[in-house]
């Protein structure tokens, strides 16, 4: 085998365990790093894309989209990155770099991207590559063993703090506390904000106040919801399941907003009465390269770090088996 | 009868024709003025009204709630206001002035607003009454007899552009071109954009582009509405009737919006995965008192009228037909 081998964990098939697959990932581009994976965190999207729920899967399939490691190898084009840097790399791994999203600082608005785990191979194996802009140094002051879900999932949930202008006067919830959820509310507690946590489960209420939760709703909870009516800022949706959204919007303070992380399948039905108070139903993907280094330097400051639980990675088919079941607490990390 | 009678026109029930109506006002309030209607325009919530759509409507109801006139008395507390003064009246008279919205400078989102004409009689009158601060002096260069249409419609539509923090580089479509459309493709024209009108009438393309727009497309036109797909910055829906509003949203650009002015009464089903491109949805209702006075400034700057067909106040049943016909190029305004 050459070099350019890179030994991965693949699905042959829809839904199917994982299994050794080595491939051949051919010559190093020239804006490509090569970087030597320790860490990968696993996304319920790795998940998705295994059981091929978009369609857009193809097999063999190697998750992993929650990357950290060492660049090992760099194309002669590369900016700003040399071997040995630490970094992390999330959903993304190449844009066009020319575009007008991209020239406006949106390049995961770029319509050219490369995806880490679309049609291309993912973080599940000994390396992975990816153009130089969508690797991020990691701070110093942040433990890599634990950073990885930061690239993808805590990204989703930062960047609708920023696309809201949040204040830190401002009161904040957050639906569904998991691998999004849990890092929406360290975010939210070290922004400044009150927090309110929506979740479905009656025992995370309080795992939610002792992540900084200052107020714990069940998500079904009619009653409850009527109670927090009009005094909610922003509402981060990090559930893929429906609820009663309206009661959602009318949780809104007018000028607030309710804001799609989870890949929710069924149409939201919102009232047009109760957006004409000022409110605003939005969403978002992950985040622009400068808001994941900004995520990154928030992060070192507040010492925020995902809660994690960590399997080897010859263990992986366990991991994605915990998962499945709902079990994290409350993201998984396999360590090479 | 004293000199707090006012004569109005009035509705005895509900959809049925105004007929002359005199109700005793009472004492002037400290902080009312009383203004001495001249133009009144016609909108479609005084229909809506009329109609009781809503449900809200008491009877006798007396609409109008674009209304310009001159002052004749002001209470003991007015401020800012004078005899003599010529204003504006719209959809409130009147705001708390203390609550967290009043002092943040959105009185309009006041939970104690006083609405023209819901549970009180409106502009169809000799006289009408309002809290100074819900009067807006015209700008002498505005034309009195068409400035009516300003104060509900003109403002419901220039709420948006101020809410998306709209640059003159952007593109914006309007979709419906009727009394709120028309205006907003005005507004649009002279705030420097590329404007696209979205109408159901052919006839009205023509129209459209006459008032500043630089294309016109039908509104149900699946293989137009592609064409325009990803493009748009900013979408003003003022109609009240339901359209392929996921077919709206793919027209957005990325960081787009889409704005309901209109009252559509049938829920809106948003794609979350559309959203998730950062786009999008909100509405208002009209705007603050701020709001106001700056697309007052604005029309008087841009020489910006609102298009009328004038009736005397003693035909206001036929303007009244001519509104419920569809039929008004592109308001009406009752002259005393």
């Amino acid at each position: 085998m050459s070099s350019n081998t890179i030994h991965a964990w693949a699905a042959p098939s829809k839904g199917a365990k994982l299994e050794p697959f080595d491939y051949d990932a051919g010559p190093l581009g020239p804006e490509h790093v090569e970087v030597q994976v320790e860490h990968v965190g696993i996304c319920h999207s790795d998940l998705s894309m295994l059981d091929n729920e978009w369609g857009s899967t193809k097999y063999p399939f190697v998750p992993g989209h929650e990357i950290v490691g060492t660049i090992t190898a760099v194309g002669s084009q590369v900016k700003g990155r040399k071997a040995g840097d630490r970094v992390g790399i999330g959903w993304f791994t190449g844009s066009c770099l020319h575009c007008r999203p991209c020239m406006a600082g949106d390049q995961h608005m770029c319509r050219a991207t490369e995806q880490t785990i679309v049609g291309r191979h993912g973080g599940f194996a000994d390396r992975v590559r990816a153009q130089w802009a969508w690797t991020f140094p990691l701070p110093a002051k942040l433990d890599a063993a634990s950073a990885g879900p930061l690239f993808c999932g805590g990204i989703t949930v930062f960047t609708p703090l920023l696309q809201a202008n949040l204040k830190p006067t401002m009161r904040a919830g957050v639906v569904g506390i998991g691998g999004l959820g849990h890092l929406a509310v360290k975010f939210l507690k070290a922004w400044g904000c009150e927090v309110t946590a929506f979740t479905s489960s009656a025992a995370k209420h309080a795992e939610a106040k002792a992540l900084g939760a200052h107020h714990a709703i069940a998500s079904t909870d009619a009653a409850a919801l009527k109670q927090v009516r009009g005094s909610l800022d922003l509402i981060i949706v990090t559930v893929n399941v429906p609820l009663d959204w309206n009661a959602y919007v009318a949780a809104l303070r007018p000028k607030g907003t309710l804001h799609f992380v989870g890949a929710i399948l069924q149409p939201v039905p919102v009232s047009v009465f109760s957006l004409m108070a000022t409110k605003t139903v939005t969403g978002s993907g992950t985040g622009s390269p400068t808001a994941i280094a900004d995520m990154l330097d928030f992060c070192a400051r507040h010492q925020i770090a995902p809660q994690v639980e960590a399997f080897p990675m010859a263990k992986v088919n366990e991991a994605m088996e915990h998962l499945r079941n709902g079990k994290p607490r409350y993201r998984v990390v396999l360590t090479r």
